[in-house]
Formats: C-alpha cells, structure tokens, sequence
C-alpha cells in the first residue's frame, strides 16, 4: 500500500500569524501553504519580486531608478543567485507562498515553488512592499479594511503610464485602502515617512481620475467594502512591474504572486526616514 | 593680421555668482570659463556626472542601488545621449565646468568640453551632490568654512570599503566640513532630510577610524582651515565613483573634476523629504 501524500499544511490561525518569525512564515510557505502574506509577521518588511534575464536586468534597474514611486528597490541578486541581503537564509525559488511564469508577457502559470522554472542567467529584484507600512498604520490608530475583512488587498491597474526605460514601459499600479476622512491625514504623514516601501498615497479619492471605473472590481487581489465615510486611498504597487512585464512583452520572467510576498528579515523600523 | 584668439572669459564676481540662473551659469562654463561651483546658482541642485560605456551602465547603476549614501542617483541618460531630465536645455558634453577623461581606470586628461570624447555607446549618471545643502545649511545658521575661504571643499579616499557590484569595488569618498561643535546636530538635521543629495553624515569627528591621517592632505579638492571649536564632518561624496573606475580599472569614462559639478535646473526644495 502506497503512503499517502500529504496535502499542503494547515494554515495558521489568523491570530497567530502576525505572531510567526520571518523564519517561521517562510518554512511554512517553503512546506507548501498558501496565502496572502498581510498580517502575517508584524514588524517585519514584506518585498515583491520581479526575476528576469540578464538581459532585461538593466532595463529593469532603469525603469525602477525612474519610476521610484511603485519600484522602491530593496534589494537585487547577483546573477543566477536565488538569495538576497534581505533574508540571508531565504530560497527565493521556494520561500514564497505563491509564484507567477510569464512567456512573452503572458502569465503560463501560477506555482508554489519556481525551482524547477529557476535559470543561471536569472537576476532577482526585491522591491518594498505596502504591506511594510501596514504595521504603522494599525499603531496610529489607522484601520486596515482589507485585514478586516480576511481579504487580499485590492490592486488596480490605473490609465497613468509610468516613464518608460529602455524596452519597458506599462501602467502604474496602485493598492487602495478605505481609510475613514478624519484619518486621512495620519495615513499620509505616517506613510511619507516609509518611502522605500512606496511612501506616501499617490492619489486620495476620486479613482476616475486613475481611470479606475469600478473600485469592486480590482485588478489585482480581492474587492474590499468601504464604509460610508471612508475615502479609498491609492498607494504605487509594487506589482506594477507585472504590469510591465504583461505590456512590454517580456520574454521570460517570475514574479510573486499579487498579495503573496517575500516575508524578509528586515524590521520595518529600518525603512523609516531619516 | 590674425585676430587675437579670445582665452577663457572672465569668471562672475564671487558675490554674483549665487545669484546667476543655472542657465547663466552653465553658458559661462560651455564658454570656457573654469571654477568650482559650490555657491553658484544658490537654490538649484548640482550634480556629479559619471559617464561609462554602456556594457557598464548595469554595473553603476547596481552600485548605485547598493551604495546609495555616495551614490544617489538623480537621472539617467538614454544610451548615447548628452541630455539630462535634471536641465533639458543642457548638453552634458560641454555645460560642465571642468571634466576628467579615464582610460583602464587612469585618470588621462582634464578638459573643459568633452564633444570630442563622446562615443555613441555612452551613458551618463547624474549623481546628487552635497553642495546642494549647502544653501540649507547656510538658512539653519551652519557657516561654511570652505566657501568662506574661497576653496574647493576638502574630499578624502577612505579605509571603508563599498559594496561591490559586478566588476565594480572600490572605497568611499567622502567630503569634510569643519562644523562648530554646538552646530553638528542642526547640521546632522538639516542634510538628513535630503537623501538624494547624500543625506546625513556618514561620520563626525575621528577622521583616523575613515582612514584618513591627515586632514591637511585631501585627496580631491582644497585642504581647509578648522577652527578650535570645530568639528571635521564626513559626509558620503559623488566623487566615490571616480575612485571606483581607478580602482576597477574601467575601460573607458569621462566624469566631472571633483568640485566642478553640473548645475541643474531642479530646486533644492525638491530633493527635501518627504
């Protein structure tokens, strides 16, 4: 009789997972569990990932240096190395809970594990990520709707074009937060102060004006309810360089899924200013 | 008879020259007039320029990522051209007052116009440049010994070693102020807030733990004078490239003289957090 395969593991509870190390959340993403990375590890930067050729590395780091906003980078590979400074211990083939394989700007496949899809000629960007500055958020006394609600954030696609470098160019992607109007304002001031995690709101009310028809129907991540006197709050997303990769054809590429991060090593506390 | 050939023009008066526009001052730099710019243009950032072939553009700029208190990087150019997002009007070949010519890493050739070196492989980084909080510095009360004493400002190779980055290594350079010891906090204050033009200081006092054995001999610019209430302040230097294309022995690069800085068309109030 054959053993029987284990399934993914059990997920930890929601009220434990801010509890978990850095270390901790990535052996269970490493053994096969499956879920955004929000709430998970406070006090604890997140990162998204963009893996590229060598070829598209230059491109990649010029389009990042112009457009800081949504690629604040954090860290970049040498090449062909699945590791990063941010997380000495991480495999970036296998510590993340959920990956994305793009050919020719076509998402083929979305997988736990990326070692079987890894290259020697692969450059790794890590590039800071909203969920960073969440922590702050909740200590100002600013409620995360999306936590709340047991939801992925909702990302969106906007009609604003990022500064095109090199063969790259494609459209800023934002996150959005209802944030209630009296707290506006401490949602700006804490998150200015993070600006390698995308700093402050780029955009405050108004999605039309981002071209965003339909805030219940994001691009990215799941819908989130906003309250009567709450106003959605746009930040740059770090998932604009998937949008990138889509529009300006990439040839071959893996990313993180949207919401589903590297949980690093790096406290939160160190991407404050000054 | 031959007319007399006109030699370089006349420099501004001292106290005229914080009050030329970056465009005045760039005309009388591409019409050959030669200084250092600290306290021209008072208002407008200045830049280090480090121009390299484009087979090391990804090499400077992945040093860059991974030494951004020497190396914040304002702009790129795109392969080949002399224009800047940072001044459009100007042409990077000639606006300079002073440029530096290299060959495998040996420093070749002083010029004051460079269209003659350019090659349509090239790529140029503009790199912030601490005399662009200078004016911040003189607004919060801080004197600045070198301006006063009609110098350039005193730079020093250090013992720290960067970051490496591909076939990139070298140390850091950094620039010294001398600060009145009741005047290092406001002086730790005020640069902090301004990143991209290097930020805080990256060390006070104890030049023998950088390295350095004597402060009368700088390695770049003019020794300056420090009084006896004062302070030697180290702050990260754009000309820690120039050290690296020595030490590595880079190909081929053209670079600013150090202290000799293209003066941009950005306001300093725009390199200000947040």
């Amino acid at each position: 009789m054959l053993p029987s395969r284990p399934g993914p593991p059990a997920l930890p509870a929601p009220d434990l997972r801010p509890e978990l190390s850095p270390e901790q959340a990535r052996a269970a993403f490493r053994e096969g569990a499956v879920s955004p990375t929000s709430g998970w590890s406070d006090g604890y930067a997140q990162a998204n990932l963009v893996v590229v050729p060598a070829a598209y590395a230059y491109d990649v780091l010029l389009f990042a240096q112009r457009n800081p906003k949504p690629c604040p980078v954090l860290d970049v590979s040498d090449v062909g190395s699945p590791r990063t400074t941010l997380a000495p211990e991480a495999d970036l083939r296998t510590d993340l809970p959920l990956y994305r394989i793009w050919q020719d700007g076509q998402l083929v496949e979305e997988r736990t594990d990326v070692s079987g899809a890894w290259r020697p000629d692969l450059v790794a960007f890590l590039i800071g990520c909203s969920f960073s500055f969440e922590g702050a958020l909740t200590r100002a006394g600013v409620p995360l709707r999306h936590v709340e609600q047991g939801r992925n954030v909702a990302m969106y696609r906007t009609a604003v074009a990022c500064r095109p470098a090199g063969r790259l160019h494609g459209p800023l992607v934002v996150s959005m937060r209802p944030i209630p109007a009296a707290l506006v304002s401490t949602a700006v001031r804490v998150t200015a102060g993070m600006p390698g995690v995308h700093g402050a709101p780029v955009h405050i009310g108004a999605p039309e004006a981002l071209g965003i028809a339909d805030l219940a129907q994001p691009d990215f991540g799941d819908p989130v309810d906003i309250g009567p006197d709450e106003v959605p709050v746009f930040w740059a997303c770090g998932v604009t360089p998937q949008a990138v990769i889509e529009q300006a054809r990439v040839p071959f590429a893996i990313t993180h899924a949207p919401g589903y991060m590297l949980i690093t090593d790096l406290p939160d506390q160190k991407l404050l200013l000054p």
